[in-house]
């Protein structure tokens, strides 16, 4: 039975795809923020024994990807697909850190909404049967993020109170047609939106757009609420965005407060970790939805999440130039039940 | 009916979505090669009127995209979702290029094999009812490939003769459930190849492993052999990267010599146009497949073609990191009929 298109970019996904296993590979920082028992691995060197950070960042997609298929029991070859994408230039976390899997591989790039945009694609390719395991993965590193997005850690810049802390680590996801939670129930594909932000060093405020849009967007295509769902979590608008995310959809009248947090905001403790507005970056979404989260529907205490990863779609080019911050956030809904 | 799984990564698909239409948008010296009276528009100023040349390259998705538009008589809200990326850094070329069309958005990375890469996840989600209409674009021009990859113009930077030229231009397709030919009637999704080349300017022979790969897989799949079409056309091998393709394809007993051409030999004169080894870039498979090759399978002068994009997954920091070259191509079976 094919997906159900219950509005232009909304998939309703009528076999429930399972998530089969998932895997969080993170660094020490994460490690010692409030979520550290969730996370299946933790680095307390964060070059992970690599001569260089982009080869650090390579390495937890490797891990994790490696850890999933581990907890699946699956080797490669029994993986029909991969998602994958990072932040860095021609998204090289993702090619060198898969090349060894000889995996079939669409490479992606959405920046921070890849745990999204990957988990979304290989969900509704396994509802169609075009799969029977896709793998999703992403991926960011904190010292690879600043010397490619900032300036090189060497420098020492300092940071404004917006300002956001790319996290360190790597989530992925086995995505197929078995039978247990967590289940993948619908997937509305986000559209770009540009509200003329041009602060390099507000991504929340640039990114809360997309998730009001995409948010608005399911809960009229399911004719749901708020409240409907256990958990409605965004990827990383940290305190920021996710304070405008809420004011953009009370203009709506939509009330989300309630059941609202984000990865950015969950992954790191404000009083005890100098992080200003949070966490952010391809793995900051990926590691908290492929530990806790993905644990708690696992296991009923969570029973209908919305999970909207966000990306910021600028370069350090286009902000020279000028340009505003276009953003993007695609949605997911998790559950505990299928349909 | 769902697409067929003919291997783990070969998808026929059953109801041959329909390319509606295509346009290919390209730059003065692309207009003055031998393809010059397929293309849709020629601009003599590659600046396209823009500040930057960045600015200009969005500029020829925009206009790749208006143009497959118009052709295809739909506005952008009847496009339900839209497959684009490209090879500038965080893919801005698509980001900014399409940020006012307002229709759903996958980001791809898949370096000179993204026409491939969005035409077949188009094709795919065309033949599972999951689209009415999609659209799958890539971009790529000289100026800002050479500044970003290589060095600025001004620098004026010798170049060797295995070093290809990139292609000033943009290609566009709209996939729909329509009835005219030209037909997309397979899609295989290549794996990541690495051989260990780490010669910068010989992308073609980085490249070259991963068609092979990719076309061995197809004529497996299908029991079929070279001769059963009349076109087996390659991205951006090149000169030297297509003789390699043939030589790697001989030793696997399989003689593509009398059907293939690549568009990067296809889109300058090599006696009148100082390109080297040929044409490369996203826009090169993207211009010549929404030009020359779509028009003449739509004629029916050519009736089986394999579409075969070519991309190499480096970055200049892996380069400068000693890394080689990950390269991955993926294929569209496209036809004059349908199965």
């Amino acid at each position: 039975m094919p997906s159900q298109k219950l509005s232009q970019n909304t998939f309703k996904l009528a076999s429930c795809p399972s998530i089969k296993a998932f895997a969080s590979v993170v660094g020490k920082k994460e490690g010692e923020g409030p979520l550290f028992a969730h996370f299946d691995t933790i680095h307390t060197d964060t070059t992970l024994g690599e001569k260089t950070w982009e080869k650090a960042e390579s390495k937890l997609q490797t891990d994790s990807v490696n850890a999933a298929l581990s907890k699946a029991s699956l080797s490669p070859t029994e993986v029909d697909l991969l998602f994958a994408g990072d932040l860095l230039n021609q998204c090289i976390g993702s090619s060198f850190g898969l090349r060894e899997l000889n995996i079939p591989f669409y490479g992606l790039y959405g920046a921070c909404s890849t745990m999204a945009e990957s988990l979304g694609l290989a969900s509704i390719f396994a509802d169609n049967n075009l799969v029977t395991n896709a793998v999703a993965v992403t991926s960011s590193h904190f010292c690879s993020a600043e010397r490619q997005f900032r300036f090189p850690l060497e420098y020492g810049g300092q940071r404004t109170p917006t300002a956001q802390w790319t996290v360190t680590g790597s989530g992925a996801v086995v995505v197929s047609q078995s039978q247990d939670p967590p289940y993948v129930k619908a997937v509305t594909v986000g559209k770009i939106q540009d509200l003329g932000i041009k602060d390099i060093n507000n991504m929340g405020a640039a990114m809360a757009p997309a998730a009001a849009y995409v948010i608005k967007q399911y809960l009229t295509d399911t004719f749901t609420k708020p409240s409907d769902y256990d958990l409605i979590v965004t990827g990383d608008l940290g305190t920021v965005g996710s304070d405008l995310l809420i004011q953009l959809l009370n203009m709506d009248k939509i009330n989300i407060s309630k059941v609202h947090n984000d990865c950015g905001k969950m992954i790191f403790d404000p009083n005890t970790q100098d992080v200003h507005a949070g966490g952010s970056g391809c793995g900051c979404s990926a590691s908290v939805l492929c530990s806790y989260i993905l644990k708690q529907v696992q296991s009923g205490v969570l029973k209908e999440v919305l999970f909207i990863a966000t990306g910021a779609l600028m370069s350090p080019t286009s902000i020279q130039q000028g340009e505003s911050i276009p953003a993007i956030a695609h949605l997911v809904h998790i559950s505990n039940k299928k349909w």
